[in-house]
């Protein structure tokens, strides 16, 4: 059935295999949005009944999300997408001008967390990294030892971006409270929301960033769950919307499509429709020769990273785009340059440089993987 | 032809006069949003075809601003909207650790641009206040005086969002270069971008803000002009977006349709239009008693702000909404709080707390007002 919509609604025959980097959003999702431009067009701020109307849409879409993370939807607050969310949780969490104190990261994070903690580096924090283990995965151990006294948050991702390795929050989120309850953990839950189950009130932590361009609602928006007890405060000021903690007229067209896309989603049956297509993907390549699978561990089956040795990454995307196949080389946020994930993994520089993500969605069908794979026979 | 079109246009009846708060989406806009969001929804920054043509979405947006300004479009940058844009130009362009400075602004600019200066007073920077004048206007000499040696920035608003007053910035840069080139002029132009002519080369500020949402594109997006020589560090980092001014994934389709809502534009024969409902409406409300006109001097047609004196804005508000017309008592932005714009201009309080806001656009009719001014008679 799935696969059968697909075909129809295929658009100039291409096969984009690149959705974690962004999606293409949902027509159910675009109709909300265009209808909440037109007709629900007030100011959320507004006191009359057609501010009242936007504002409540948006409290609307905050149970709607609240329902896909398990927390409560006054724990949630809008934003312009995921990377102005790790901007907020990371700098707006902490007491900048206390000195010497710690932070520790992955050495495998989206830059709008690593470029963050740089920053931090720059202002005073000392900063230690944590790299995946030969298993690809964040043991939760190797952060205990680095926790010390002056040690204020912690921010590991969910799901990796380039190789899909799921990382061990709630056990990292365990052994963190253990040793320190003071301590903020904050994840970067961008390429798991709304793809694989995640119970916040299980996994314990502070702060979670997600985004709708990655689940077929529009770009320009996301947003962050916060736990109670945290005190944020804000990057963006002016008015007092979102409880004063994120200025600026609210996105509403967006929110509202971030509603519908989380309102459509059943994250398990999606993910038996997906694991289907990565087996045949995995097992495919699996079957050529010299190919070396960087996505090793416990992966999400939403991405799959390999190499084809001796073919560089841009030729095999130059070769593959000719053919309106999409793929990419690491984090469209990392343009040009050489993937940080694999090289935090530790992966030699020879399998980093001809390394091709894969990262599959819901449009995506067994053909596209067939003819994805005749193409990579055919390099 | 306006007029009649608007008619049938009208969705149930409603007389929506807020439109500095925010306006309805054009349905050309809405129709290239939702466009953009299913067919062109590739990342701008992945480097095949597919993200190319959502980069040249971006490039082509800055050249159609860039002609509404009359200023370089590679001097243009998209943000999530005027609040934010505000945020980046005062926090991103001065060097906050140096002391003792001093900033310049007035007493009736937007809370984005008056909660920021707030925080710097905070951070140790001196600050000048100048307010209007009796005539409704910043007089440039009221500037110059306050200027010293250690002053930085100076930050004055083109359009006044509560009472429409245009403020001379032509004047206020001129005396600011001819007294001190260094000085950096911030004006926030939200109420002024695509509703009157702005030619930014004539202008000679370094820093403009503009937003989609108060011109019939959506939510969610806006800019910032810069200056070619301003140092401007960015708030959000992360991804190299915007040539690393301001990190994250584009809002591609917000970003379309507020380049779409620029090309639709035309300015002189709009201002005609609104010059006539507005000429309707000062003439009737003139006429009545107990009336007391806030908006004074220099006035952009798109805002009026008068009192009904012995009646309080809420209930004159609430009265309206129940006929289906929604105007407001000021800034959206500052939800419940006194005017903030009427106060700094040093209007009595007995008119302030009586003071309502009509903000008109394109989607208003004769009819429109001759509804609301029957319907004020009645209060």
């Amino acid at each position: 059935m799935q696969e059968k919509n697909n075909k129809l609604n295929k658009l100039n025959n291409e096969i984009y295999l690149d959705n974690a980097a962004t999606t293409k959003v949902d027509k159910i999702v675009a109709d909300e949005v265009y209808k909440t431009m037109t007709d629900f067009f007030g100011n959320p701020s507004s006191r009359y009944s057609k501010g009242i109307e936007a504002y409540n849409i948006i409290s609307g879409a905050k149970k709607s999300v609240s329902k896909i993370l398990n927390c409560n939807h006054e724990n949630i607050l809008f934003t312009s997408g995921g990377t102005e969310s790790n901007n907020l949780a990371i700098l707006g969490s902490l007491n900048l001008r206390v000195k010497n104190k710690n932070i520790i990261t992955s050495t495998v994070e989206h830059p709008s967390v690593s470029e963050n903690i740089k920053k931090l580096e720059s202002l005073g924090f000392e900063i230690n990294y944590v790299a995946p283990n030969k298993y690809g995965e964040i043991d939760p151990n190797d952060i205990l030892k680095k926790i010390n006294n002056n040690t204020v948050l912690v921010s590991v991702m969910h799901v990796n971006n380039e190789t899909g390795n799921i990382y061990n929050i709630k056990e990292i989120s365990k052994a963190i409270r253990h040793k320190n309850k003071n301590i903020i953990f904050h994840c970067d839950g961008v390429q798991a929301f709304g793809k694989l189950e995640v119970d916040l009130e299980d996994l314990d932590v502070d702060l979670y960033t997600f985004s709708g361009h990655k689940i077929h609602a529009p770009k320009g928006v996301g947003g962050l769950y916060f736990k109670k007890n945290i005190k944020l405060r804000p990057l963006i000021i002016g008015g007092h919307q979102e409880n004063n903690l994120r200025a600026g007229t609210e996105n509403v067209p967006g929110i509202a499509g971030l509603k519908k896309a989380c309102d459509l989603l059943n994250i398990n049956k999606n993910l038996e429709y997906i694991n289907n297509l990565y087996k045949l993907l995995v097992t495919e390549i699996s079957k050529l020769n010299n190919i070396h699978i960087n996505s090793i561990g416990n992966i999400s089956p939403f991405v799959f990273n390999f190499s084809i040795l001796g073919q560089k990454s841009e030729v095999i995307l130059n070769k593959l785009q000719e053919k309106n196949i999409f793929i990419s080389n690491g984090s469209a946020c990392s343009k040009g340059s050489k993937s940080k994930a694999l090289a935090g993994m530790g992966i030699l520089d020879k399998y980093i440089d001809s390394s091709i993500r894969v990262s599959l969605s819901k449009y995506n069908t067994t053909q596209d993987i067939l003819e994805f794979i005749n193409n990579i026979k055919l390099i």
